[in-house]
């Protein structure tokens, strides 16, 4: 038996800047709470006795349970960003940065599909301020796949009738991941990246695919 | 304001086959309570009470709140085997079989979206042999979408190097509409079906696309 933390960090590797430790734990705490129960059924009392500390503990790092949300939100909508982002501002053609985009997201989607499961089936959960700064980000993850399929289009590279539908389906596409992918099946997340390129290049009519 | 039962009929016309009226307007509330708050956070008590009920009158239709989920669960399983059933076994050739199947589960989850977030997102909440059940029902579902790759490719309509995951990238495709589609947004489930449909078919390589 791994511990929730093992579990969560080889979920997603962005736990690292969450300081002092207790406020990491308790965070990794929510995050398998939620998963498992639902927001709404979890109180603080539970992650607090998940990351074995007090409720009062818990105050001390986090005023509200919808603050734990909005945190891990943030992290998981800022790491998605910097991945796509990384790929999109590469060196290389459109066709190879969108494939990099979509292996990368996946495997980080099939990696860390609890805190994917959060943040994206408990957007509703959070209040209209922390909605909105979510929503922002949001934006800025579909401006970068958009901009690579705009640029390959330009280029002559792809061949696409519909910039924002097609983004959305990219995007929709590595999300649900999340969903489906289990540890014990078939495919590692390194596989189901490359499957994933591939059929993407097809959706955008690619004229360079291997 | 529409009531729930009208809400929840836009959403999935396949409600009119649970008698009677009581049984069918606990499971609508049930729907919307489970959409709202989660499957652990939702109470008994609280699906009788949003469908004007007592608890005891709950407890003549459905024993417990899992069956409830179960039911709900089972339906929604049961239209989707239809519809893409329908759609692999009309005539015409595999292209035009495939465009029909994706562009009609796809305008299904879209205006199905509460009853289909229900079912996707609390699998897990189900007891194992529901579980078991529900898990036939989509090697079904599954079986259906790669019967018409397998035929498309094998007449060389088609190229594909991976039926398998194209099949599971194919119904992910379709079924994460559930989690983004807005009513308020620029996109109708027909729009959204006909991209999709087009996309799906760039992704199996089909020679004869629109």
């Amino acid at each position: 038996m791994s511990t929730a933390e093992e579990r969560a960090d080889s979920d997603l590797q962005s736990w690292a800047e969450v300081t002092p430790d207790a406020a990491r734990r308790l965070l990794l705490a929510a995050v398998e709470a939620f998963a498992e129960r639902g927001y709404h059924a979890t109180t603080t009392r539970d992650i607090a006795s998940r990351a074995g500390m007090s409720p009062a503990a818990l105050y001390i790092h986090y005023k509200t349970k919808e603050e734990l949300l909005h945190r891990i939100s943030r992290i998981g909508h800022e790491k998605a960003l910097e991945i796509l982002r990384t790929a999109a501002r590469r060196e290389g053609s459109a066709t190879e940065r969108l494939a990099d985009a979509v292996s990368s997201f996946v495997r980080w989607h099939a990696r860390g599909r609890t805190t994917a499961r959060v943040v994206q089936y408990e957007l509703d959960s959070l209040g209209p301020d922390a909605r909105a700064e979510i929503l922002a980000l949001r934006r800025q993850v579909d401006a970068e796949v958009r901009g690579i399929i705009e640029e390959g289009a330009a280029a002559g590279e792809f061949d696409v009738l519909d910039v924002q539908g097609t983004t959305l389906a990219v995007l929709s596409l590595c999300i649900d991941v999340a969903r489906w992918f289990n540890v014990n099946g078939p495919r590692t997340p390194e596989e189901i990246g490359e499957l994933y390129a591939d059929l993407v290049l097809r959706m955008v009519g690619a004229k360079n695919r291997k």
